[in-house]
């Protein structure tokens, strides 16, 4: 490989000659080779993106940076949101707690591509400095917060919340599909007295309003940007005016309505938006793996479970078992909704470490986000599209089922008391015999009684 | 010990004869020795009193219960929230999932009481069926979770905010009282640029101040009640109207705002309320931790250590180290911390598990939604008064940190290029020296202009 | 209340006078009012009662404390250990988070004490000093984590692993007693090929069978004591020789092994023996709740589950359906492990919160810890009472489900291979016929073969 | 794209035809689109490349496949092993909680090399069939959890065990090198007795010793293999001996311990070896935490924290801060323990979930346990390379720091009692005064004795 030298304030190191990092980012990437190379989310790099070109512009406004650096900072940003310059941010998550070297990164990329945008050539001395340019009127422990936000609100407004909804919308059709088949309940896996189908998975789509009101409701804190603190919160180094600009600017190129936090010692050392957002993204997870779990149940079977409902048989289910049809696409939600629970685990532990003026758990804290928000979407669209939008009534199976129960008998309390009905219902249970059958042998009320009192279809 | 005899449908069983419960109380007690007896959170009692009472009115005015039980149901339930019946309630958390056990407790203890208030003797037939009269249009299914809900946000509303709030404004007096003393701070632990100690106190109260936002965020879920869904959450027996009307007693006799369910399946079958509230309080001990760590480590020494706060001394510290003073409300806040984020896995982990039409995971969701909800309030009011409201500065310290330090420097990036002030910060750090001595050594700045341009109180 | 005046190092304070809590104590109590009074865990004043007593034991040994002093000291703690002494122990969990305070509700209670057991009149200056005399060669540092150890080793090997040895007793006598009855087989939750219901619960037996060793792998590190360290580690006012022989008092009064540990510097600073038993105690909840949840769901019914096996009715299920039973003791079970899951997020949490040479989580460390070895042996015990020994199989339910099985096409694959027995499979599944009709149909083999080779006895 | 068809039980589908995969895995591509394709471990398929060449091995000395079989098939292994063959296994970790699709993806990799080896044409029916050839007396259902326990325990012990052995013979090597260093000790972060750095870093020592003893005795169950008990434990479809002969391949293959489960119901059922294995990671986590927190925090400065320490400066610290440096190798390892932490959780509660005979979240466990296991390894590597290696002693200030130091009064215990120690303290406390002046200013002592007493280098 061949390789260009590159300084900064602790010396020079040696850089690939065809990448457009710099010295800092060499170094991170020579102390930091823990997981997989590159394992930055690609999302914070394009929110670093829209910040960079943000700042670059309100710099401008604010006349602390010549509007033809504004343009060459501009340009690489654009060029990096469009992905031109993958391959050029190789640090990985399980570095400086701040995120550093990641700013330090994205600034000697623009740097560096801006001076070949430019003319120049790489490995010269930049028309644009990394640090007194593209970093002007910031700091790393403004910057990464902000970028976690942009990145974390993006994602849950243009991919989690989305891919919820649809899922929604399944259910509650299937809810509709499903409203006047009346079947058994259960409570404590056990018979219980009877529901309509459609019911049921009203429950659903009740738990999935809940779970989107929930993450809506944590989203105006997401939506502050620690941006214009810099170094501690105080601002310093900024010019008048800027934290205000710059949030107005990157609310205009992410196209989302950020707003400049109120108090950015706050959005600095800690990183509570984070935790509350996730929090949400964790109750989802409770709510998608109670449905879930349900569904799989309920196509349990085919001859030895529940098998009130069949689900779409996508792939054999097995290597060895012939014919075997299994419930994957519960599974793959449901571990799904595992991790982001561990992932809520990391998170909320995270956010209690910080310390006095910045929280160094900054890249766990939004590595663990964005991977439960894209899970969660992927999962949501998966299951949606090849399990939930086929999900069919076993019409017969239900109808049998709820003939032979026996706790019917609930809806003789009013009329012969509890313990009457419950003497029926033993008896029937012990003899193998039906409530019907029992009622009328202990002479507790006649057939055209029972008949009148006991219609599954009038319990709903 | 004196015994009297009760029964239920499974027959007849001992009951200590100066006890109020009857035979499934009796039962329960007997099944379920696990952890200490009582353990059932009286919270919950109270809200079972609140409900059953608010029940009978309802199936009065609906005409399914005459108004003389109503009334004797109720003074019963007043006796319970006065705690003239405390010892009757002996059940554990570790019951049937559903709280079924702890549901008759109250319908036995009301019914048997009622029988005594009204001239019986105890062990007679009730002239209340604890069944068919104190649990009419009821089922534990619906009661139980509504008594959660009661529960959970009366100790939220009445408790856990206000201790929060009076917290919040201590802290916020204290950052008024220091906003002109202006210290080092503190990033990745190491010194950086100043801030005032008011500011650093007022990330405080902004992570207080969201934490109550999004606790209250949470409470409008949490007001929802099940009750009126019965058994699976159809409504089977209660008359028309009963959900709405119960919900309006239970606001009226609590005193808070609670409404009926919209969709009772969710409400019986999820505990997404739950989970919700406790993600919130969850959020709060991540705030807390950090307020509390921050304070101990500030107050660190008395001579070996940061030493810029004083806290107060409350205690002597040590048993074998005589004169010794300990940040304990600091620890005891942490540790209170520590117990939340457990019990938050403990409810995601049980708000994942229901089934079909119910959770039985009930009892442990709630007993550890209110020991962190009460422990949270406790902490915080100890914590002020014991600690944050005695909270000083130790000026001479801070004045003396903020003088040596090398971060200063920062200053200097818009005048010399942040390379060159690397080199001065360097330079003093290297031989021990001050920044200014450097700057001049160097040749890179005049003693004039480093005076101007280098000044904490501008930094701020 | 009458009260009397008691002093320590920062003054004069009142304390109730029929208690023989000290000032320290007192200060304490009005300093921590967190919680319930008195949550500190019962067993930890045991572990103090027979440490304090070990020290006296070893400082007369080695001089530094009179006999008459030895003895006296002995005689309360004798006293504490057969609770005459219970009511003096009012102290929190939520407290210091050294447990300081509750070494000197130890030391104040056995000075006073001591005293009035002398002749003496509680208030009156002791003969013994609390911390001159009780506490010698003592730290709250040394004595609270052996007071862990000594209280968490004595809770596992007297409760926890003899109750989980009791139900795997149990499992294993079912294991042997169903050893022949076979069933069908499930896999994700899908009918699968069979196995007898013997070899099902031999798995469960198996799951008990490694979590106990994994428990016991970890005693070794339990069973070693910090103290002699002091206050730092160093054994700072220990006469030599101190650490081992009160270890080996230690022994001798609990009647456990106990060893001195060989590093006291990690054991004041660190809690790792905790972080690791409690991790054995995890795994066993994990093991457990796989058990239990089976259990509830093979007996799920009576009519609309799986219905494979009986399990004991213990209680009315219902306080609105008649005649319901439910796995209760399932439920129980299942909510001790999910909070045995929120436990250990605790204790790690709390694990890692150590700094320099002291953790300072030790109180709730040890409450997490007792709180889950006390619950799983108490749950163990009641599930196997009251559920395990009960378990029956309904075989012919059993024999019903196997019969109609579709997976037993799996026997086939050896001779018309993977293709062709599915092929057999989809049509029985279709067409709702048997693998004999179909496979006969198909000319894909003769009904001799398909007797000969589809056996689900040969299965197994 | 170029495409061919392949076809299975469910029909034809088009697949790249540069790929080797066939119609299973192509669905799974299609059905799972949940994260990164690719995602399922290199290592589950490098230990599945020896699974499947054991079990071909196997199959042949028993006599159920021909040797000419057995070698296509073992090539191909080979040729996974080496890395030929990546960029052939595109699926997630997201699909059947079985790993199912993984095992035919494996098994349709190498059927279909296998007959280009052969001399075929990729596309045709291949002479090997990956059900009936590679698959052969397996099931995905043995096959996956053996391939975890492979991967896991290979990573363990040649990855995770030798960095921490590393880091811990560099932190007894640091110990032994500042075993002379008197220095200051800390307790609830206050100033407390003396001890040398050298005891402090021991603490380390120990820390790390425990944890490797903790992760070893996790071995042996990780060592039992479930290959062999096919499709639900009972072996159905394996020759006699298979299970024994197959683990005795396996060992060999891949040089380590390897045994046949003991219980294979349990092996498939449950993965407690999983959660047992990573409890001792977190283990491990919670120790790590603690080092390299107190490393941080001892390290902190350089002029207004502890700074007793000097780590290694291995890049600029921040982008706006000139000159700093930062603590980066501890932030980057503390965030790797907090990922460990929910990973556990993640773990933990996906263990709980096994239902019947097969517990459907193997894909998430084996991934989390993985990423812990790697990620403790390169972070113990990286700690230990970057930071622990350079820790120096800033003995200046050390020495500067124990002078000062009031808690150095607790020497005097002995000689004068709790109570005198503890008023001189407090006096040299609010005088700001020494201990010496203090002592001899209140006549408790004559400066002769003070001298004579108090000496931190006696004091360790």
């Amino acid at each position: 490989m061949h390789y260009r030298t590159e300084h900064d304030t602790m010396g020079e190191i040696n850089v690939p000659s065809d990448k457009f990092w710099g010295a800092q980012t060499e170094r991170s990437r020579n102390n930091f080779k823990i997981g997989p190379e590159g394992s930055m989310p690609s999302e914070i790099i394009e929110a670093f993106a829209i910040l960079k070109k943000a700042a670059a512009f309100a710099n401008a406004d604010l006349g602390v940076l010549p509007s033809e650096k504004r343009d060459l900072i501009a340009q690489v940003c654009d060029e990096i949101r469009e992905g031109k310059l993958n391959g050029n941010f190789p640090l990985v998550i399980w570095q400086t707690g701040s995120g550093t070297q990641s700013n330090m990164n994205v600034n000697e990329v623009i740097a560096n591509k801006a001076h070949v945008n430019s003319g120049g050539i790489l490995g010269e001395k930049s028309v644009i400095h990394p640090n007194d340019d593209v970093n002007k009127s910031q700091s790393s422990n403004d910057t990464f917060p902000t970028a976690m936000h942009i990145a974390a609100y993006k994602k849950v407004v243009e991919h989690t919340i989305p891919a919820v909804e649809k899922l929604r919308n399944t259910l509650e059709q299937k809810s509709k599909q499903f409203q006047n088949i009346v079947k058994i309940g259960r409570t404590h896996l056990m018979d219980a007295t009877p529901l309509t189908l459609g019911q049921e998975f009203s429950g659903y789509v009740a738990q999935l309003d809940f779970s989107l009101k929930a993450i809506k409701n944590t989203l105006s804190h997401l939506s502050e940007l620690a941006l214009g603190g810099t170094a501690v919160g105080t601002g310093l180094n900024t010019p008048k005016g800027y934290d205000v600009k710059v949030a107005e600017y990157i609310s205009e190129f992410a196209g989302l309505p950020f707003i400049t936090a109120e108090n950015k010692f706050e959005a600095l050392a800690a990183h509570d938006a984070i935790v509350e957002s996730h929090g949400a993204l964790k109750q989802l997870a409770v709510s998608l793996y109670k449905i879930a779990q349900d569904i799989r149940f309920l196509a349990s079977g085919p001859r030895s479970g529940i098998g009130e409902i069949f689900i779409p048989e996508n792939e054999p289910g097995s290597s060895i078992m012939p014919g075997k049809v299994n419930p994957t696409q519960s599974e793959a939600l449901t571990m799904v909704c595992a991790q982001v629970l561990g992932n809520d685990t990391t998170i909320s532990f995270s956010g209690t470490q910080g310390n006095f003026e910045l929280n160094v758990f900054k890249p766990v804290m939004i590595y663990n986000f964005l991977q439960s928000a894209t899970l969660l979407a992927d999962a949501c669209i998966s299951f949606n599209d090849h399990c939930a939008v086929g999900i069919e009534a076993n019409e017969p199976r239900i109808q049998e089922l709820v003939e032979k129960s026996l706790m019917l008998v609930t809806a003789l309390n009013p009329h012969i008391g509890y313990e009457n009905a419950a003497t029926i219902a033993k008896a029937a249970h012990k003899n193998g015999t039906t409530l019907r059958e029992e009622a009328i042998n202990l002479g507790l009320l006649t057939a055209e009684q029972f008949d009148e009192w006991v219609k599954p279809e009038k319990m709903i």
